[in-house]
């Protein structure tokens, strides 16, 4: 049973902890905190062990009636491996620390790429894990961007991506984030730092991406050109290959899910914990190919999809499953997927008026 | 056991459904929808028997591999109670069938207030709906003023209210509804609408209330002052007060929870399905005595507050159980409050540093 210990409990943290619990071969020896907030209160209520980030303020989590397990030093010794998801840059921070207890870590995609030995996705590179002692597992728009990749490099060969991020300004709870009303371009400076991003899953990809801010909380919105070696003839090729990953969900046109708004609104009916969306959803219609140029749009849950490639990288690690296996005891636990939508809606569009 | 048919499975229909699923006296017959969407599509997976609203679209749910239990006339027919749950007009146009089913009914706020004998507040007035045959449950904004001003008015007397509501645009997964980037004045006149309907539950009341319209689908917010005839001396005995209520929630200041965004956190973290926040979310610091002005501020989730409303208009209408045994079993079977934050946070008010 690998004892895993949360650095950080925010948006990412908080998700993982709670996808370690679901595992059978794995437990959450303790999350680490920098203030007693509402979501150190839910720690608590999860009976979840809490860890002072900063040692000298124990007594502020002490009159909020929360019980304090000691400092986030003690966290690290108290677990086999560290999953470190505090803000953009205290990860690097941190490294020493981990260091110094030679406990393994895995860090998040808003480190730069050297914080670790391996930039990490589930599908394309777990292997390259399995010796490292520091991994980091990209963000959450690489994660999507790469696990579209992966199946088209595989079937037809990449001459070039090229893809535009339509990224939200902040989480729902971020409420000093903006824009309020723009389309910033972030950064203004083309390529952003997201396609070099993705190189560090895939070194030989040409890759150029554009990214921007929108004011909204929900989701990112990618549209995505892909020019393909040995394109299928038909765009359904396209369809049915993607329809087949695991991490990919195909949104049909008869379920009427027209954004990211009934995209979460599916997510919470469907009893996903927070609402949370693991998965790339890839609008089925936007499926387009016009010869070589293939196209769709598709949306990722900014504070979802990089939890499962967290949990496999765990195992990655700790090289006690194979890839695929991790995979699919990541996606079995977590229950991954919406069948029901491609079980319902998908056949409509292959065999219409069946009855 | 009362069976339960709801007719319009959208927003608040699909959570009534859930929320009577959880009673131990009620069952639900089926649901009647327009559109075999993706929230058919749930309804089926959470295997409540599906009817047709409208007949001729049978055949549009079987080619999305729906099954049909019937119509929505049908559904009245095989069902004790119903709850409509339309949109906004539509609750008036189905009353003559009902009518012709001698069926009792529910119908929702966005009605005028004639489509029933009784408008309807579990708090409030719930034994004038013991002999009723249609009752209104009264919209989301007039629920949440309703819950305020009952207490008030039960401990100090009221002399007047006036309220500003400061109303989402939209829920979540209407991308269609405006505004993106304004605060309407909705409606323009003054006052709004609002107060003559919370003239529904307390006939003696003076309110008056201003509508606008902003760009958010969290939740709608209200800014609240209410002259009192009798005030306590000090705002403590009002945040006391109202705390002691079980459907208004103290938002305790050393939680952070700064909006609506953090408020929904707070609910997703909680595990409550689809996040809902059934209580009146009040923010404590902002709870503030002027002489015999009472000035707060609070949040009312606009897609779930009127769900136990429903539940106990349901029981009151069927004569069953009291108000308070109504009230307090759907409390407990919704789990309903916010009790740790309460535990922990609001101690840290009254006992500051006991540690």
């Amino acid at each position: 049973m690998l004892r895993v210990g949360i650095n950080g409990y925010g948006t990412i943290g908080k998700r993982v902890a709670d996808a370690v619990r679901a595992q059978p071969d794995m437990t959450v020896s303790g999350v680490a905190k920098v203030s007693p907030d509402y979501v150190a209160i839910g720690a608590a209520e999860a009976d979840y062990s809490l860890y002072a980030v900063d040692g000298s303020r124990t007594d502020a989590f002490h009159e909020m009636g929360l019980e304090v397990a000691g400092t986030v030093d003690d966290l690290v010794a108290d677990s086999d491996v560290i999953v470190d998801a505090t803000p953009s840059g205290v990860g690097a921070e941190n490294r020493p620390l981990y260091e110094r207890h030679e406990t393994p870590t895995i860090f998040q995609g808003g480190e730069d790429a050297t914080v670790a030995e391996v930039s990490f996705n589930a599908r394309v590179n777990y292997d390259e894990a399995t010796d490292a002692d520091y991994v980091r597992v990209v963000s959450c728009n690489t994660t999507g961007l790469s696990r579209l990749v992966a199946p088209l490099e595989a079937a037809y060969g990449i001459e070039k991506v090229r893809a535009t991020l339509i990224r939200r300004g902040g989480d729902p709870s971020q409420t000093g984030r903006g824009p309020i009303n723009d389309a910033v371009p972030d950064p203004v400076s083309i390529p952003s730092h997201h396609g070099p991003d993705v190189q560090t899953i895939f070194p030989d990809l040409a890759i150029d991406t554009i990214g921007l801010k929108v004011p909204t909380t929900m989701m990112h919105v990618h549209t995505i050109n892909v020019t393909l070696e040995n394109p299928p003839d038909d765009d359904r090729d396209v369809r049915d290959l993607l329809a087949a990953q695991d991490r990919t969900v195909m949104v049909p046109e008869h379920a009427r899910i027209d954004g990211a708004g009934t995209l979460k609104d599916l997510a919470l009916d469907a009893g996903r914990p927070r609402g949370d969306i693991w998965e790339n959803c890839i609008w089925a219609e936007s499926i387009t190919l016009e010869g070589n140029d293939l196209y769709c749009m598709q949306a990722i849950h900014q504070e979802a999809d990089v939890v499962p490639e967290n949990v496999d990288a765990l195992r990655a690690i700790s090289g006690h499953l194979s890839g695929p296996e991790s995979r699919s005891l990541t996606n079995e636990t977590l229950g991954i997927g919406f069948g029901h939508l491609d079980d319902r809606a998908i056949r409509r569009l292959e065999e219409p008026a069946a009855d």
